[in-house]
């Protein structure tokens, strides 16, 4: 399908299934994080997924093609990041998987329903708070730090979001890890799987992916880590085999 | 000096500082675990430091020579550990530095006194509760299990033991990190630090370090991933150079 395009927008080839995406660099480009955390969520057979703050519907997208859900939704607040989203799902003809709602992440579970998901996926804002920044309606800004929302509306909303024992699928940054954890335990998605992702195999984690359980018991998973580069600009086998690029 | 050696006991050279230790495969070796913990741990000059659970004297001995605090105690609830760690202490001269004193952990706060220590290391049972083991009074089980302290009870104590600002260093295992976590929030040990240890890099972690300290902000910082071997029997370079294998 033939979709417009506005100025600064691009049509990126995501190199999976024939699939592309619109990014304005202006608004918001995918980064490694949406990338990594379609290949640490697993949607089965028949399940419905959300995934909360879509920007351009990357992690959607690729979920549908990665993934044998039912249902794929995307909820983005940012009206233009979310219309950008709707063309691409146009553009691959996913309208009967993917659908794309403007809406906002601290009521979703009035929008949606309560228990109305199998599995939510989230790249949320990673910055706490917005003390001294200097545009608050900037659009990158908005995706990157809590202006809009909170880490704690993002697992409060998904606790009730998930039925029960439905799964949660975030990546966020390492320093955040203890918030996460306590607020994950505090709305009762228990952590049960976590990977560290490191630039290199002798740097600091620059992510973390994590997997909940809505109800489940506590005992967590840590994986093996994850390796990004094997020497600058080389991505390792593992990047390359498994994540597509 | 020279000291006593029951059956089943032998001397092990620490490859550091000319310290040996006294080790009895029937009651208590040290392992990986202490030595990375002792490397972890930082005491400063002046400081006082504690070891929850000591068995044989393993990590206030290795500090005594890796840090510059003034004086290290190590506590133990067995007996016959402590005062093995005891003949240790004396083997090596140390008795100036570090004591060795027998007794319960889930009391520690009460016998040392609140605010007394600037630092705690500890290295405890790592497997949750005593449902159908064999023998509770089995000296290598209660080392192992929570049978006689849970992780909480360290926790509890070790807040009420560290100074304000004072700092608590832990190895554990990392299907626990949700409950550290969650405990030492709770308690108001912030944690800070933490590492995690893989056998090898495409392996998961067995071994986790974490650094909290008494009433301190949150803010994570996660180090680059420590890796054991780079090759069957083969230790990396950072445990060769850094832990003085």
């Amino acid at each position: 399908m033939e979709v417009t395009l506005y100025p600064n927008e691009r049509i990126d080839d995501l190199m999976r299934n024939d699939l592309k995406i619109i990014q304005n660099p202006e608004r918001f480009c995918f980064g490694m994080d949406a990338v990594l955390l379609s290949g640490f969520a697993s949607v089965r057979e028949g399940e419905q997924a959300l995934d909360l703050g879509c920007g351009n519907g990357i992690i959607p997208i690729l979920l549908s093609a990665k993934t044998q859900g039912k249902h794929y939704t995307g909820l983005e607040i940012q009206e233009e990041n979310a219309e950008m989203a709707g063309r691409s799902v146009r553009l691959n003809n996913l309208q009967d998987k993917v659908e794309i709602v403007t809406g906002d992440i601290c009521d979703a579970s009035i929008r949606f329903g309560a228990s109305s998901f199998d599995v939510i996926t989230t790249n949320p804002p990673y910055m706490i708070g917005n003390h001294g920044l200097p545009n608050k309606n900037d659009a990158k800004l908005i995706a990157r730090h809590e202006v809009l929302c909170t880490l704690e509306d993002v697992i409060r909303e998904s606790a009730k979001l998930l039925r029960p024992g439905g799964r949660f699928y975030m990546v966020h940054r390492p320093f955040r890890l203890v918030d996460i954890f306590a607020l994950m335990r505090e709305y009762r998605i228990e952590p049960k799987r976590m990977r560290m992702v490191y630039p290199f195999a002798d740097k600091e984690p620059n992510m973390v992916l994590i997997e909940g359980a809505r109800g489940g018991k506590p005992r967590l998973t840590v994986e093996k880590p994850l390796i990004i580069y094997q020497s600058p600009g080389v991505y390792t086998d593992e990047i390359y085999e498994v994540y597509g690029y």
